[in-house]
């Protein structure tokens, strides 16, 4: 196969219309990540503070002293190594034949989450995953300035299982000129829910779950914590606000406070119940062009990698899932943390 | 958790309208499979010809000699043993306040391929493919002929990192009352295209691929192998018939004769060129109320295991593939068989 560089490309599937990343580049990380099944804690990290050389530049840092690229920082942004989409070059929109595809134009940045080596983020003060909310909020403000970028997509990837390739605590942040289809998705379902109601699915959802607590894993001031009616997975978990909002580049210090605490719960619930398992969660956000939408609220997707998914799953959106949610939010909702 | 044996159930999303299986029951099953890397070719098979009585009583089967649930047989059918659905029971449609849900009602169906032990369907005869891809059809046939149940998905774990939990080649059935939601989105991007250009877009992807050929596995007189343009995995590869045709069980004998070559050729290749991996195929065919669909076609998926899922990408449906479809079709092209 060819191994010379070039240019990622985002590319729409005709039927559907879910634009995928062509990112060839990749290629040339270090291991197939597929044959990792635990990431060795031993050897070298170029996440720790004093490694700061071995990482390419940063785009920013919370820092207590230092200057940038140095140590004394606290939350750490820097370029991903082996990017899905970059920020140099032309979008270029082009047809070729049938298909829509432009150029992987867009920022793919790790948010290194503590200066120490430290796998999961439960293990972080409250303080320090607040720290690492405001960062993506940070981040989000600072790209959506860019006129070329529609969406801005927060995940992480825990646990080699879960797709990660270092076990020092980093979520990711890629912000391109597409919507990804299951934010659409979303955005669609809950315009038609709120066109035909008038009320939002969101908040519809909350009072319902409140009203039974059958789902329900904690419920703060500002969040609801549940396994969703229509769980994928085992322990699938969603983090909700209470009050109204669609962007989260929006979100207020009261609520970031809150979120750092409700963060740090959940984790250590799935780690204390599940065994420290691998897991992802992906923060869902609407598109940078609109204003607040009334319809749509930001929330957190956290999914624990307790099952294999078959495959047949996501060649036909078919989800079997063994644990009820109900189950699920019992039995974390009676996992007592420290 | 509660170990009671308990009815599944079809839950939808309320947001994007995706259903899902809760099957509670499945928790019985002998192992957790995400802890299985590799599936153990010794141990007792109970799919193998003599073993009938190790599995529940036949569906059906083509014979040679024998009585049902005797040795004699080529290809069987039998019950899943951990089923997503079953046959039993009323559909009882309902809403959960804001939520729908209805019984798990359905088949759960499981193929064995082959009388002997034997992993990969790329080393069964031409000629046993074939009464495979029959009995798809016959199963179909027969289901579609009750009236709750309006699709039939048929599929293929290999592997464990598949989700195989079994190493004797065989494929699955969920013939379920809900439309998976891949498929309804195929369905509904399908109609749109046809409905705006009054073309089939299969018929346009099609004549596209064979102009260029970059993608292309291979083409036979009733089908053509292609990698998509937008795929989302590496390898990725779709097998599509020339003819229009939505509803798999309409299939033909010619078509079928021809089918039995390409898919072993195909898994031959993978087998070849990506030194035996796990992987997964889906049949889309359309649901059984409809009369043929001029706007859509069935089509085999096969999504070859040689990467992680990042997990994040199920959260988004965002996906990085780090091999050009055009470079994993000339690689597959390529790749000789015997």
């Amino acid at each position: 196969m060819a191994t010379e560089s070039r240019m990622q490309e985002l590319r729409k599937d005709p039927i559907v219309g879910r634009w995928v990343i062509i990112a060839p580049d990749r290629l040339t990380r270090p291991q197939n990540v597929s044959d990792v099944e635990e990431l060795s804690s031993e050897g070298f990290d170029p996440f720790l503070e004093g490694h700061e050389d071995a990482t390419t530049g940063e785009i920013m840092a919370y820092r207590t002293s230092g200057q940038a690229n140095q140590p004394g920082w606290r939350v750490r942004v820097i370029p991903n190594k082996f990017p899905a989409v970059t920020v140099e070059g032309q979008l270029e929109k082009r047809g070729v034949g049938i298909y829509d595809m432009m150029n992987g134009i867009g920022a793919h940045e790790v948010i290194v989450e503590c200066p120490h080596r430290e796998a999961n983020m439960s293990r972080l003060s409250v303080d320090n995953i607040r720290e690492v909310f405001w960062v993506y909020h940070d981040r989000l403000v600072d790209l959506k300035r860019d006129k070329r970028l529609v969406h801005g997509l927060i995940f992480k990837n825990k646990g080699a299982r879960a797709g990660a390739s270092l076990d020092h605590a980093h979520s990711q942040m890629i912000v391109s000129p597409i919507v990804p289809i299951t934010i659409q998705e979303e955005l669609d379902g809950a315009a038609k829910f709120y066109n035909y109601r008038g009320r939002s699915i969101f908040s519809d959802m909350i009072q319902q779950e409140l009203s039974t607590e059958d789902r329900i894993v904690l419920e703060t001031e500002h969040f609801v914590v549940m396994c969703p009616y229509a769980s994928r997975f085992p322990f699938e978990t969603w983090i909700v606000p209470k009050q109204q909002s669609s962007h989260y580049e929006d979100v207020t210090q009261p609520v970031i406070e809150d979120l750092g605490t409700v963060m740090k719960s959940v984790l250590m619930k799935f780690e204390i119940a599940l065994d420290d398992p691998a897991y992802n969660y992906v923060l869902h956000s609407a598109p940078f062009s609109s204003k607040d939408l009334p319809h749509f609220r930001w929330h957190i997707e956290l999914f624990p990698r307790t099952s294999r998914v078959a495959g047949f799953e996501w060649g036909s959106g078919f989800y079997i899932n063994s644990v009820p949610p109900e189950e699920a939010a019992k039995f974390l909702r009676e996992t007592e943390i420290e």
